[in-house]
């Protein structure tokens, strides 16, 4: 609200050069912007200039502020298609990316009323549980909880789950095709536990994806809670407006 | 990863007693969850599974933390598809709430790069910022900012934006009807800005959407960038498996 009377206000031309100059490289990605007595120097202008411009970038997601540490330009995200079931692995090959993965555990757990419900089990029977990171070029994008149900779970964690996706496996050696998943989308900032994984602050943005996959005759055959890094991905889909309905 | 070994670890029963409590609300929507001495106490078990049990909840969107304050029970997030172009007066209205708005402000302002790439003007050439809290059953929901072309722009600030949806005065007032929209979907945390739109703390999980609405002949008609309380909305859609390429 703040300059809501300014037609060009001035945070906006510090805003649109910075952007411009990460945009051209002149400040490229992981490098420190200059800091708010060299940005005030520089622009002539105030320090709550400085700092609403640079709160813009913040959420344009072209700076990230590392606290205790300064301002840095962000990493590119990794814009990623939310238009068909796919899995992480041909998700970042369809982007030119590496994928690889860190298997943490896989055991069997008790389902709680969650995983129960969605897998179509008894709360407290056994279930498969693997816990993953994934990794894109060696970054660390995801923290991957997969529940199977437990006698396909068995079987799944015979194998390498460093480098044979879950999918791969269900489709092709185990013969149980997929078919459609229900996704359930939200912001979330990460626990302890989630950002020890993913080698970040607790409470930075985590976009949770949280899919049942079916295979034939609508049967659950795969529960995941994705974690993604928030500062690392963006998902992109299109919807149509449906035919109007004139009062 | 704490407790891989155990099979049913006691941090388990703890959090399914206390879930099931909220899920009959014995425990309700707003009400502040014991104290951790309290449930070391009523459970006996360590500060350390406790703190398991509670992070797990969090982590389900079943208790949040509020900092110095304590642990509360999550009101049950909003569930919204995401399958067709809807404004949040449509969405709201379908999952029986009331919706409501408060304008911030409405003024011309210059096109940043995002907003003339997304609406195919100049950058710096002037377009109508609409700034609006949007709330359901009284309680703010989504920061919305609205960017539209100058001409219809200039239009649609001549009506009460309070109570007339956007989306209802282009298809039906100026004849412009929404066909379809690209969505960008990210995690991002609220800014101080946003957080005080949204009557949230700072670095509290926001649901960032930024949607681009097409009119006739793909023109870009209405820019938005839609920040959702993160601890109020759940989005859902379901994907299809494209028909597998065999190697």
């Amino acid at each position: 609200m703040g300059a809501a009377s300014e037609k060009n206000p001035l945070y906006a031309k510090v805003e649109m050069t910075l952007a411009s100059e990460i945009a051209d490289a002149v400040l490229p990605p992981g490098s420190q912007l200059p800091s708010e007595d060299r940005l005030i120097e520089r622009f002539g202008v105030s320090r709550t200039t400085v700092r609403k411009a640079i709160e813009n970038l913040v959420v344009r997601g072209l700076v990230e502020i590392r606290r205790g540490r300064g301002t840095f330009v962000a990493q590119p995200k990794v814009i990623q298609e939310l238009t068909e079931l796919t899995g992480f692995v041909e998700d970042m090959q369809a982007l030119g990316r590496n994928p690889t993965a860190r298997l943490l555990d896989g055991q069997l757990v008790p389902a709680d009323a969650d995983v129960a419900r969605q897998l179509a089990v008894s709360p407290g029977s056994l279930v498969m549980r693997i816990q993953r990171v994934r990794l894109a070029d060696g970054v660390a994008m995801s923290f991957d909880e997969t529940y199977l149900p437990r006698e396909i779970g068995e079987k799944i964690v015979t194998h390498d789950l460093e480098s044979e996706p879950i999918f791969s496996l269900l489709e092709e050696r185990y013969n149980l095709p997929l078919i459609e998943a229900e996704y359930r989308l939200e912001a979330v900032t990460a626990t302890p536990t989630v950002a020890q994984a993913l080698a970040v602050e607790p409470g930075n943005p985590v976009f949770l994806i949280e899919r049942t996959s079916y295979s034939s005759e609508h049967r659950p055959i795969d529960y995941e809670k994705l974690h993604y890094r928030g500062d690392l991905i963006r998902f992109i889909t299109r919807l149509s407006r449906r035919p109007r309905a004139r009062s």
